[in-house]
């Protein structure tokens, strides 16, 4: 009789690791509001969290001077590619743009605005995130930072991703 | 007997992850400093970990210009302001201050000093954190950055958080 | 039979607990590129993070203004005292550099250079990471910010850290 309540502890030992890994990211919309980035992101126990270096743009112009803003593109050019960049990363370890779920955006002030381009950043992001195919939102932060390695650089994004439960 | 092994290791095993949920965040003190931050905490294994978007301060007077700092007040009135809404997005996922084991304060140069207003910063934070009825402390890093996306914000601020054990 | 079959689920259980907790960091490599930094890094369920406050600059020179560069040395130098500084702080917990698995370091420009010292900061840093001694590498984001606390401070740096198995 002990042996069996021992095993059975066990059971109930494993359906409650089994359901606990089950656990998914919980995200929480911002109230009120259809600005596509979530209020607040949970990342349950049993997680395997993927935390990426900064990414920054690829040279979109291979005439221009290599440490100028031709050679890269606008702030809205440049999100693209710097997410297409992590997207690229994130394939390479068998996750997607929907496991990401915090960002920290670094922008520089483009040169041919006076200001950071906050207009261009939104509309590179909201090709990635806040889609119909791509509905997950991160957490994040956006700011104007002094300057990036390359002079040519408007931005720079670094995120963490969990890896989705098998 | 092989059977028996096999239900007693299964106990053990469980005894050992309940013990290990049963581990809490643990805070280390800055040696000989009362400076109001952590130097070090270690969240240990079987935490949910809760990301906040970063946090901008409230609309104090209305009747301002809405992207000028009359309109948002000082750096610590700011501060509070931002301090006071990462409380409320907390209790509203059932978590508090007290939770809270991380943060970055993005500061911006306060036009009427000419500087930041690294005062003005302890004089809101202290009213939340390192308080007899709040002594909990995150780590904590500040930085003067270039800009915020309305430039009547002097701050912004990103904090994590770790859910207590039930 | 059954409850055999129980207790064998059961050990199977153990076993994959037991091999998820032996997991260790996973730190993925820059394609084709021996930049010393990771791509990305995996932290694994069942793992103790750690996180530093931000920490900064020495002085070395108490004779100095104790606001100006010279009492803290140029980029290089502090970009030393830095690590040194965490290096110390790991220790203090057990932990040492090849734990460290993640790393922002915001950098002021070198008013003695008029931008900020990209060269300097990897002879620093490459004396901790990437040697034969600790060839670890953490994911890192560098970016150039507009100050910091100490107008003599030319560079923070935050770490996170995962200790590693017993």
């Amino acid at each position: 009789m002990m042996q069996k309540s021992f095993a059975v502890l066990a059971l109930a030992g494993l359906v409650f690791a089994s359901s606990a890994r089950a656990d998914e990211v919980i995200r929480h919309k911002i109230p009120g509001s259809d600005f596509p980035i979530s209020l607040a992101i949970e990342i349950p126990p049993g997680s395997t969290v993927v935390n990426l270096s900064g990414a920054v743009p690829a040279v979109i112009d291979p005439k221009a001077d290599p440490n100028s803003v031709a050679a890269f593109g606008d702030t809205q050019a440049q999100v693209v590619s710097v997410l297409k960049k992590i997207e690229g990363t994130l394939k390479s370890l068998h996750l997607g743009m929907s496991d990401v779920i915090k960002m920290q955006v670094f922008l520089v002030k483009d040169p041919a605005l006076g200001k950071v381009d906050l207009a261009g950043l939104m509309k590179g992001y909201k090709q990635f995130f806040g889609t119909p195919e791509q509905p997950n939102l991160p957490t994040r932060s956006a700011f104007e930072i002094a300057g990036l390695a390359n002079p040519g650089w408007l931005v720079e994004i670094e995120v963490s991703a969990v890896r989705p439960k098998k």
